[in-house]
């Protein structure tokens, strides 16, 4: 089968790989109908040191299972399913609290030998555990936003949870990537009455008003931290969204948080520090890390079903799999805001 | 009148200095019955670079009042009160929320040019935002504990409200000091069913043991993070009070909690970044900062009064003003776990 393997920065391609099988009990194969090339994935192709090793990339995808172990109960073959980017087993005590990103069976998929799933079918771990079944497989308009449940959704759904955002309060969201533009999503439908949204793309944050964002901040650093201020009555907002990962966003993340407010941070952090005195003496909440996706896709499914949220929008180009290695440098030129791959 | 005033690291001095007196319509004059010497003051009193200006010292009091301003209506002259550590205005939208240290016109008493509580008197700005009237005074047996409200036990309360302990739940309480004593009460009042007490003094966790520890680590650092984890079924604890404020407990902290626990932080921070990486990664809630004081006397004052909590045992030692300096070398030594002043 066909995969996309990352080998240095930079250095994407599409190869034949050996088809995905079974190798535990508990697993499934599912065959990919759509994946996509996360934010995340531009960490190592902008500083993966070249390697031999090389590494299977991919971790959101839905599709149909085409075979499962013989200790799978749940799913079944033939079954359209959401994959989150994390599998968990569905009955460790952090399964059972919800958050299935601290399962003690758990792991990332396309990581630690995994194939991902940026290819043509992959081996699922734990399948009952990870695996959503969407009941009919939904409609062919619904595809990208059923996508986006496997992780951005459920992500910008996670900062929201973790920042408290909560009817009337003001929120502000820091990147317009597409865990941003999830977030403004997730903050209005958790019923936010100011959402502001830190972005300087003119057509992701005009993407960002379509989705409910009431104003954008389009400066960076402290002429950014002033404008939310000035926003928000002097004070800061009650909720911030922190989803970009870098020490600037997290410096500007405290900054414009209110006394007593929140943080949900779920940008993977490339900085070794939370600022620990303004945190302290704001009483500020800093919160968050890998969203437990698996466990908000039962909140958020119907109202992608009955179309009350559209996070497919966050898609805006669809190519082939032998086309990822342009998806991962348009992702990276930023001509592409999110990009999915239709095997 | 008397004052504690401290000039450089060691050099602290009792001096006669002018009366407190009336400055704004809304300030009061509290003649002090008790104060006391905070961890906190430790700081200064080891780091402090030699200043003409020198610092009036001292947070902590309760006392009667002896005279308020014009634009005073609730406190009245003869109330006995007890005065938090930082005073606030009870009208502003932070006092609504019960986040008193973030008040729009709040401060810390003993900072910015207002003397201290180690003295014979002092000005109390914003009097009736800020004290909290005990009718009838409270029997004189009662006056250790009532004296802790103004800090020490409202601070161990906050550490635990903001790491989450509620029933059932098991707490790491990082620090054997006044405070982590108290949040050991607040964390078995609040009904932890573990409670692990770290450090290392014999006398302060037979204390801490006394109201409601229910293991003592005594190690440090990875040591004391090893025996935690064995302690706690290996994931680490629910919550974590972390009273001490050093690069080393934080850290610490961090590793003892378990994926989506929290962490209450109340000692003064003297790192600059709390760890980002491992927060993130467990999902971890980071939460606290200056203890909303004021807003806890109400919940834990009738548990003071009716002797269901006694945390005025953590004064071991009672001196008179003049003696401060010797409180302050006593406390410096770790001869005394908190000294009360009794002017």
């Amino acid at each position: 089968m066909r995969a996309t393997i990352m080998y240095a920065a930079g250095d994407v391609r599409v190869e034949s790989v050996p088809d995905a099988t079974l190798v535990e009990p508990t697993d499934a194969i599912v065959r990919v109908t759509r994946a996509c090339i996360c934010g995340s994935d531009l960490w190592p192709y902008r500083s993966m040191e070249p390697s031999e090793a090389a590494q299977s990339m991919g971790h959101e995808a839905i599709g149909i299972v085409e075979n499962v172990g013989d200790g799978v109960r749940k799913i079944k073959r033939g079954d359209f399913v959401i994959m989150p980017f994390a599998y968990s087993d569905g009955r460790c005590k952090f399964c059972h609290e919800g958050l299935h990103t601290a399962c003690v069976h758990g792991g990332f998929l396309g990581f630690a030998g995994l194939n991902g799933a940026q290819a043509e079918a992959l081996r699922v771990p734990e399948a009952d555990g990870t695996l959503y079944t969407v009941a009919g497989g939904g409609d062919e308009a619904l595809m990208a936003s059923l996508l986006s449940l496997s992780d951005v959704m459920g992500t910008g759904h996670h900062a929201a949870r973790m920042s408290r955002v909560a009817s009337g309060k003001n929120v502000a969201v820091v990147g317009d990537g597409a865990v941003g533009l999830c977030g403004v999503i997730a903050a209005k439908r958790l019923g936010a009455e100011q959402i502001i949204l830190i972005g300087r793309h003119p057509d992701r944050v005009a993407l960002g008003r379509d989705f409910g964002a009431t104003d954008v901040v389009t400066e960076r650093g402290d002429e950014a931290v002033q404008r939310v201020l000035a926003l928000s009555g002097g004070h800061g907002v009650h909720s911030v969204l922190e989803c970009v990962g870098t020490e600037q966003a997290v410096v500007d993340a405290v900054a414009i948080t209110r006394p007593g407010g929140a943080i949900g941070r779920v940008g993977v952090p490339h900085y070794t520090g939370i600022p620990a005195s303004p945190t302290f003496f704001k009483n500020v909440i800093v919160a968050g890390g890998p969203a437990p996706v698996r466990a908000y896709i039962e909140e958020l499914l119907p109202d992608v079903l009955e179309g009350r949220i559209q996070p497919g929008r966050v898609f805006d180009r669809v190519i082939g799999l032998e086309d990822a290695p342009d998806g991962y440098r348009a992702m990276d030129a930023r001509e592409a805001l999110k990009v999915m791959i239709a095997p």
